[in-house]
């Protein structure tokens, strides 16, 4: 066994979610690592990691629009002075979370026909991002 | 080290959840493994997996009413042309999550005393779902 | 590869986050892995794991007055026997997990610099909880 890790960057375009399937399945590749698990970690608290549908873009957009009511700008917060849009970002990002682990075989990741892995940005603006990626396996 | 990885599949019987502690625990004694951490991943964006109390069934019954008022079926969403329980599912999904990761010791799942883990179906009728496990460590 | 594991104890002061970061640094540090994944599992149903801002201390409270208006002890719950706050507890540990997993490298954890890892005690009173913490790696 072993583990190959790097660090991904992505520039988000603000509040949304960017399919980094693709360059994960590239990287994981590369690794030449069989059989195991992939591990991706979000270094920032108004960001995050999820699994989702990659067929409807409307089922993104549902999910986006369910957590803006969920943690709504508008709502009465002691941390404000970094914008309306930072603290539900933060509450955001606790409930889909900062890490996701995924199984792979054969060199391919072993997602569902209708799963996609997603960064999802939490804040209005783009923000440049770093995904930790860790594979151990064989 | 070494890994080992398979398939699991379970029917589930629509809404609600159901315990596969027990199944985890005869496919970890199988694996010979003795120390290390084991993932759990769950192939479909509309059912989960989740770690809850194993003692009281109210306990079980208050998670799902409260998941079901959080995310009602009755709500407005984009994406409602696989039924109105489709969307409701995907938000659960994403917030209870597709991944567990439990560490194992002696060959045996370091649960807590008043844990169990669960498979989460979210859609109204009973689905075939795939759970991949992966056992890794010496 | 290889793999180190152990059962840190916190004693929690009551509902609240306890930073416990500098604690899993300094048990990363006494295991000599250099590269891999931290893995952290809390063994109650009622207590949970997240990473959160480690900077401003009115984001957790915020998270925390946000995470009692989700699931208010004033909600009608079935399961009521052990007290208002102990339904409300298992809601919040579904929602923010019970597990983390956490690259490190060069032995040391590859948190962001705003990131700290919290453990959140989600009944009203103290209790001794039990992390179960595994580091996987070279």
């Amino acid at each position: 066994m072993s583990v190959a890790q790097d660090i991904l960057r992505f520039e988000t375009a603000g509040r949304g979610l960017t399919d980094i399937t693709s360059e994960l399945s590239v990287w994981l590749a590369r690794s030449r690592l069989l059989k195991g698990v992939l591990t991706l970690f979000c270094r920032h608290t108004s960001a995050g990691l999820l699994i989702s549908e990659n067929a409807s873009i409307a089922v993104q957009r549902d999910l986006l629009r369910w957590l803006d009511r969920l943690a709504p700008e508008e709502g009465r917060y002691e941390h404000d002075e970094e914008g309306p849009d930072d603290m539900p970002a933060h509450i955001k990002a606790m409930l889909t979370g900062s890490a996701l682990t995924i199984p792979f075989s054969s060199n391919r990741i072993l997602l569902g026909t209708w799963q996609g892995v997603f960064l999802a940005e939490h804040r209005t603006r783009g923000h440049r991002r770093e995904i930790v990626v860790t594979a151990m396996g064989e």
